[in-house]
């Protein structure tokens, strides 16, 4: 049911003609009157116009319903670009009843490409006439793009239900937000109370996230909240925000694992944690630099431990430290102490088997400790495979 | 010739068992009594145990030999790593009948490994035995791993000669120094004014270089300047000074040339060029972020422009910037124009099939304007290929 379990939501996606393949590609989320809204939008300088225009009516307080469409980014088009956003969500405001602000919008796809107005606005109509209590999974499936399966979640926090869904399993590195993702709640929530759960419950979260490094021109996270459950709004602070915070992040946390481990190419879930160091942001360029080396992530894919690669890129992320406080475990297996890697990993012992053994689960963590600072983070990476190659290689020739 | 191209050195290059394969891996350079010596070192913050002793010798004024092993690169391997570091450039300098202070070292090869001593003891007399003014080429064989062809080159500056050896082909990326590159002049210049040529002549060039985006731990590059074509010290400024610098710069283009060529696994070479950022530094990272970015990496294996790749690559480089002043170049071929990718590429015309065709050459050009600043730059990158991860998947395994 992804976004549409909350109560006070409808939802649809079908096929508008915007991809070749002919897939669903046209999604459309509405809540009820009075609902909220907040988002996070990518830090990528290009963004894309959607994002923008998002970003603005977002501000300007708006956002009751979503339009998103697969296939064209509408990013790097320039001034048609912005004028294709602005027809195309005032279409729906128009069909939907609804003030032009109060119709957000997310693209993805090819970048550079012009939006398939026409299609779209043809296939707007079908998209309205499909809206039901029940369309999450079908709004699941138009969104995404190169992703194998849909990325669906949901849970609940007393009275209240939360949904999520996601697309995105290329382009994706840790700047603010990442991807398209979209969680719903039917819980009485101001869009000041919204965008402060967001910020601490939902972006750190995505931002744990790297399938390649790269940050999308379209990246995405928007929370709405429709209140049809009815009450009070949710005080802050009070047990009922706590545990509907709780509840939004375990679908963050939901969404997340199911994007990276459908990484493009993605083998093996890698899981870099890093403690000890000087404060949350070196941990977190640290956890980056480990999770983003090709050196690392070819390493995995060949399921070969490697610990001078993983101290290479620890050494190479720009953080101060002392190489002799850094230890390094693959799975549970220690194979740096005090910046020095175990000798007998090199002449073949039970060490390096153990690591390899550790390497062949589908999901496996490679710790990292570079002193006794506060600082800790975690990324959730992924290896890079002949597949990533092949996809990345004949995307769109 | 390599680095005995010039007058008063003498090279070799032995297989002293270091390798498992059994081929030459350990190399040896010595000048004429009088060489000075400056060197350029990576900036990883676990350098390797030879990079920190060579550092510490070139401050104290050494540096007339080097000797260099691969096999292992003697990073990670703590005290034991200082200590054969020290123990192996003494029983250099013995045989040689040097002070240790003038033996510098160099180590390549996997990380972690302890330096295999003994063995490299066993060597080194072979190494000195076979010492010779001819012995270039043997050491510039030596020195490799994964590299497919030794790298060398020469230059003449009027009465000086210039020549030079690098190593590498992973592990790449433009922080200081990278990877092992030698370079000898038999001009007599005094160690002040070398490290002045080295730094403005080599190094930026040296950093101008990506395989991978992965600044490895033992990253050097040395020049020695032997003075054995007589004459006065060079100075500064004077015709002869430009004449010596403008020779090791085309020594410095032309190996990271031939490095960039055989880039592991390295279909085609990708140089991307920046102009119209706010200064140099800026255009440094944009042109990083372009070359190293794993989607136009796929993308240049697979032959397709892909320009909102690049764009999207331009805008995630941290760099402020105007989208709408944004243009690209694949070759010739004009992609993207004030920040809009021409509509027309995406409906396969011409504009599309010339930037193909220019990718189809072993080496094009990414050109990226982004404004109308003064800074500048260029990066030498290379595609992501399927052998890349083959090679790196399956190293050490």
């Amino acid at each position: 049911m992804s976004v549409t379990y909350p109560r006070g939501f409808r939802a649809a996606g079908v096929a508008a003609g915007l991809k070749p393949s002919g897939r669903p590609d046209l999604a459309l989320l509405i809540g009820d009157e009075g609902t909220t809204a907040a988002g996070a939008f990518t830090t990528n300088a290009v963004a894309a116009a959607p994002v923008r225009l998002s970003q603005e009516r977002l501000r300007d307080g708006g956002g009751r319903a979503v339009v998103v469409n697969s296939g064209q980014a509408n990013a790097a088009t320039g001034a048609r670009g912005e004028r294709d956003a602005i027809v195309t969500t005032e279409a729906t405001a128009r069909l939907l009843g609804l003030d032009p602000r109060e119709v957000l919008q997310c693209s993805t796809g090819v970048i550079g490409e012009p939006l398939h107005v026409e299609q779209m606005l043809l296939g707007l109509s079908d998209a309205i006439d499909a809206l039901a209590p029940d369309g999450g999974d079908a709004f699941a499936s138009a969104i995404l793009t190169t992703d194998t399966v849909p990325k669906c979640s949901r849970a609940d926090a007393g009275p209240y239900r939360v949904g999520g869904a996601a697309k995105g399993v290329g382009m994706i590195s840790p700047h603010l937000a990442t991807m398209l993702a979209f969680v719903t709640t039917d819980a009485p929530v101001t869009s000041e109370e919204l965008r402060s759960i967001m910020q601490t419950e939902l972006v750190p979260r995505f931002n744990d996230l790297s399938v390649d490094g790269c940050t999308s021109t379209n990246d995405t996270v928007m929370v709405f909240a429709s209140g049809a459950a009815g009450g009070e709004p949710v005080a802050h602070p009070s047990a009922a925000r706590e545990e509907l915070a709780a509840a939004i992040a375990a679908v963050g946390d939901d969404l997340v694992s199911q994007l990276i481990h459908d990484a493009e190419g993605g083998t093996h879930v890698v899981i870099v944690q890093v403690d000890g160091a000087a404060d949350e942001a070196a941990a977190r360029r640290l956890a980056t630099a480990v999770a983003d080396s090709p050196l690392v992530k070819t390493a995995a894919f060949g399921g070969d431990p490697n610990p001078g690669r993983i101290v290479q890129a620890v050494g190479s992320a720009g953080v101060e430290l002392d190489p002799a406080s850094l230890d390094v475990w693959v799975g549970e297996t220690e194979l740096v102490r005090g910046g020095t890697i175990a000798p007998s990993y090199f002449s073949g012992g039970d060490l390096r088997s153990a690591a390899r053994a550790a390497m062949a689960a589908p999901e496996f963590t490679i710790r990292v400790r570079v002193g006794d600072g506060p600082g800790r983070s975690q990324t959730f990476g992924c290896d890079l495979s002949y597949e990533y190659v092949r996809i990345n290689g004949e995307y769109t020739t």
